[in-house]
């Protein structure tokens, strides 16, 4: 059976690293620079390189920046009293597409899971707790995911952060806007009921 | 509306020129990239670089390889005299995979396709039938895919081999084994019924 020449499965096994693609895509995905243009494929692995050495975390909120504080600890305009949690960097995006919300973020990169051996030391924590130290922080909204881990947790930082005397709330869990009743789990119905409001 | 660092953004784009990667993908892909290990990130960049590099045509099957000319060529247990051409180097690969074909192979690198601006001269059509001109070859079998430009690329190599009096013959279109007639299109059931065999 024909082998892949050295440098081509390796490629197919690097790119098969990569969230979502199994062996069959790395595979499409390797034959497909190997045709490209020498420059084309140049710019992608010069932008992986480029990516993880001018990105770092901001000293503050922890979010993946290339300027330190990152541009949204820097925008005077935001609201500082208010912190919003989340699991990872992209979640910030996902939040700033509701252009909602306009106070601070707080990037964990992680959630605890003991079943993976990530305690709270091993995410960004300690970090949040340092920006509640001077009391200008009023509210820290916990936008973790929804999961066992998520809820966890959020748990976990509530229960270190109410003592300091800041509020501390959940985002709600219930229907997506535009969701059919038919299609959701027990849970999140569940979920939906108990946070019912009156109107 | 939070933009991405233009490091990042540029990974985006970058990852998002691969087939079967939107943009959501690229961003997922992208971020999952910025939270490695920074050497796990240099490996991918590096195994692109290299995979591009090191991977040539081979002077003879025009196959991707790392040695000139490549192991199927080179391996003397082949048979010499029969060439099956097919449109990328992958398709060997599925080919080996049957374990049935013990012949050499051409690659194309393409098929012939006047839409897209790709002419006989800009796959590797001349060096097929240079490899014809010794008079060893007394078969070449036309695997490209049974689309509209892989079934026009055969036809217009078929009329050019055919008067080097070598024998052509193209690959059987049908049901694949393990199919369910009633999930193919009319034009693969009427290939099918059109190259019956008798029992």
């Amino acid at each position: 059976m024909q082998q892949y020449a050295v440098p081509i499965a390796n490629l197919i096994d690097q790119l098969s690293k990569l969230p979502g693609i199994g062996r069959k895509t790395a595979q499409r995905l390797a034959f497909f620079i190997l045709e490209m243009e020498n420059l084309e494929a140049q710019k992608i692995s010069e932008a992986i390189l480029e990516a993880k050495e001018k990105i770092k975390l901001c000293s503050v909120c922890q979010n993946l920046t290339d300027i330190d504080p990152c541009i949204l600890c820097q925008n005077a305009n935001r609201d500082k009293s208010i912190i919003c949690v989340v699991e990872g960097a992209k979640d910030i995006i996902a939040m700033e597409r509701s252009r909602e919300y306009k106070g601070e973020y707080h990037v964990l990169h992680g959630v605890i899971s003991p079943m993976d051996n990530i305690g709270p030391n091993d995410i960004k924590v300690k970090e949040l707790l340092n920006r509640l130290a001077d009391g200008k922080v009023k509210e820290v909204i916990l936008a973790t995911n929804p999961t066992v881990e998520g809820e966890a947790t959020a748990l976990y930082i509530s229960r270190l952060i109410k003592p300091l005397g800041v509020k501390v709330s959940r985002i709600a869990h219930g229907i997506p806007v535009g969701g059919d009743l038919e299609y959701f789990d027990e849970v999140t119905l569940s979920k939906a009921m108990e946070n019912r409001r009156e109107l």
